[in-house]
């Protein structure tokens, strides 16, 4: 057995000799954070695993969107995330910016104000004026028959800013998966077309196929959580149809007690198939705005 | 201010007295469930309020689905869950059940033992089995073109057990909303009957018509989430075309400082307009499986 | 394996009628509510074995005084608790009470109107004259050297409210521990009478011997803990020196991950002899003002 | 309002570059880590302020001993722990070690081969040897009659490791408190030395007054809390007796919702008087293992 070392801190120390010693004292949060780095390296040098990355919270909102774009720069091949990432992301991609605020506000002040709170992340609710334009421009050379990867590509073709994760998504041709997209600002943009006369059709079902086969069809998949919901289940769900996931990283703040797939530790789903016996894996139990840029900031 | 009365517990007493004590001391989580129960019965008396019911986490593999099935034939007016939930709702209509398991069972035994666990409520995988013979047999009677709302009436009236919470919606022509429904045992036999070549075609939005047009023609809506994620993001998207909610209750064990709407305190939803200003609203902090059915039975 | 029953709630049902469904159900929270009062209810009726109980949060400003002061009269042998609840307790027995509050009010405001704040619990910052008062009239009655355990007697002694844990701690001569009484508004009252030339002496080790005498000479021990902390450890450090309890109940809201004694499932104490490895017990993560009522509420 | 800055990694960058980042994006998780290395270094250079500085959990078995004397060595005034994290310091001071264990591991299996856990750190329960030699050695040169404070000094003196919390405590006479002594492995030397007959009296209540008259006497107090327990609880109660700390820092993982002393922000201080109304503080939701040395690398 190793021994835990006292982790040692030196002025003007790196992110990397940080995480080294947080690897080296190997217990608890600092030691899981190392293994993350660990397991997180590995993915990055073995080419022929496929990654596979669920992103759910308010993580644009909560600054980490270059950290995700970053991300699926180098090394993500499948991303599945939830509406509201995107929303906000969009909304960045229009030129809107988050704010700093104070999550002790006056709720019924900052309704008169129209500013919308996600804890101290404040948008100003005129957003919604800016996506609108936006979908109105572009509804119209939208094709009328989608999946809703295909969908999220289109969006993304005609984002111009190049510093979002959706126009990343379609550049690089990583395919973007988003079950419940309807439960967001973008699924009220098309709510908002239909309501106005116009067709589309986005089917939901269609492209499981997409997700199912790249999962498949690989060698070997990794598998790393942002958050729970329905980002890390739709890939769970995928990885039963894989040898099971080789390598897994999880980023979450739930707890397993209360019997849900958001606080579900990985070693869970090796019932399921869906992480394989053999893999390695680690749950990381830190709130993500701090963790993930700690990791990444080690790995890359 | 009202004295915190120090509760006193009476050998054979009711739940309703129980929950009187915690109303009577005021405080805390006691407190919190004392004024759901109040919150609930008030929504359950004001007729012309509108009852938007959010239901996430394993809750029927958590014991819960009598408890939803109770509400639903009482009082809810418009229910969004998971795919999970109707999924296992499913199973357990098609007789098979869940099973109390270890939740430190070794999960390499489990799944050569082919069980599936989701914390300590186990599930055979042979119950995919019955979901594919169910699924081939109605597949072929099923519209070919629905949005999800619909799709799930239609499982719904397929269903034979009179204790499911698909067959109730279908039955009370609850509208029942499930966004990310690709993400679920259901979504995978959908894809499985597309692998094998049938045609069906559901809607990623276009229910959120109808979602939206009940909130917006409500006089009064209220609202009741247990647990976060989709179902209740869903039906906060949807209180923004309404006044906000007039009553409130919210089940969680997340928490507001992470910034994700599930851990989010009803509150915040003022600033959005989801929850009206002068609405009655409260958040308890407690397990689901504990809490839910200790203020059902003091309402009921 | 068992079947996890889904729950039925029936309209004016008992607790206890509750409780059973919960332990039917068998998992999650609501198994774990069943299981501990399947415990507590042996350990009620198994005369051989001595129930040790800590406690510590702020259960007597929660509203938990009578409950706990039910439990001391029924089976409790030995109690070791925090001084905030035995000062909390002492208030109460002056005749103050503690007031339902804003969680969100304006700390300001209250620090003017001198109302300390214990989250949703205000107490009037004049209890402080009623305890000194009381200190100033009993303390030349005290002996001038005690250990901890004697002086809290002495204390319970002094108390004429019957409602009172110190009180019937002393009648019933039930030991009562509190390592930490310094860090207390009773801590303070004592610091007063040193400042003002008044001599005593507590000892700070010398009932370490009693609490480990009571462990060892029982057969069996039984643990119940409501919250971690000192009174948590206390309690666990005694069991070493036992055959490690035969029972044990623990009510936490903290997790084992972050390494810390508070969060540290029962299991753990096996390792070190605390728990008995053929013991029954039980962790329920769930607010104490929320699930020590309803454990009792079926057990008494 | 701030723009919330999204956070740019950079390959090879330093912890304060990252802090930084995290101190520009400004919110939930991050933003805390921000704050509380501004208000850190703000407390390094204010030379008339006093920081007291308290430290609960498994802190020395899960590796952050280094860090502690760090901070105790550079900057704080007034120290409060546990009696677990003395004793777990004076286990590693006599040369032994810490494992880094697999908190899956079998406790009954741990326990026949004398291993005693802390979730995933293990220590040989030889080391209660060690303990008795050391106090056997040294307890008839020790003072017969102190305070607890004096108590520590005097262990201090007696540790030859120069990487010792206890040591660095004496040789910089730095005022260590520790209420809850008797409650930990210390507490079992004493106690061992009493049942064999052994005299000493350590008083309960008798260096209360020191910690009093530091808060009292200094011009401006600051506070950082590692946990919760008695030693944020006791530094906050000689808070009382201040103008109220100036600087703030707590890093907790408990919530204020159940009531709890651990839990409760350091905002709810202002009631009390603990904290001044004008003063700096910030609440940080994270595991101590991660959030302290990150922390204290940019700061240092």
């Amino acid at each position: 057995m190793k021994k835990v070392k006292q982790m040692d801190i030196i002025k003007g120390m790196k992110v990397s000799e940080l995480v080294n010693e947080m690897s080296l004292s190997g217990v608890m949060g600092a030691g899981r954070i190392g293994k993350a780095v660990e397991i997180l390296s590995e993915i990055k040098k073995d080419k022929k695993c496929k990654l596979f990355f669920g992103l759910a919270g308010a993580m644009v909102p909560g600054g980490m969107k270059n950290v995700v774009i970053d991300l699926l720069k180098e090394r993500v091949d499948v991303f599945v995330t939830t509406g509201a990432n995107l929303t906000h992301d969009l909304v960045e991609a229009l030129g809107y910016s988050h704010l700093q605020g104070d999550p002790e506000a006056d709720d019924k002040e900052l309704h008169k104000k129209k500013i919308d709170r996600i804890y101290d992340s404040f948008m100003p609710n005129e957003v919604y004026e800016g996506l609108e334009d936006f979908f109105m421009k572009i509804f119209d050379s939208l094709p009328k028959e989608m999946n809703i990867r295909e969908f999220l590509w289109e969006l993304g073709k005609h984002v111009k800013s190049k510093n979002s994760i959706l126009r990343i998504c379609y550049e690089k041709k990583i395919p973007i998966f988003c079950p419940a997209i309807a439960d967001s600002g973008i699924g009220l943009m098309i709510w908002g077309r239909l309501a106005a006369g116009k067709k589309i059709r986005i089917d939901a079902f269609d492209d499981l196929k997409e997700i199912i086969k790249i999962a498949w069809d690989s060698e070997k998949n990794a598998i790393f959580y942002v958050g729970g919901g329905v980002p890390k289940n739709y890939i769970q769900q995928a990885m039963q149809f894989s040898k099971g996931a080789f390598y897994g990283i999880q980023l979450t703040t739930d707890r397993p007690e209360y019997g849900g797939s958001s606080g579900a530790p990985l070693k869970e789903g090796i019932s399921w198939g869906k992480m394989n016996e053999k893999g390695r894996y680690i749950d990381v139990y830190c709130d993500a705005t701090i963790s993930l840029p700690l990791i990444w900031a080690a790995v890359k």
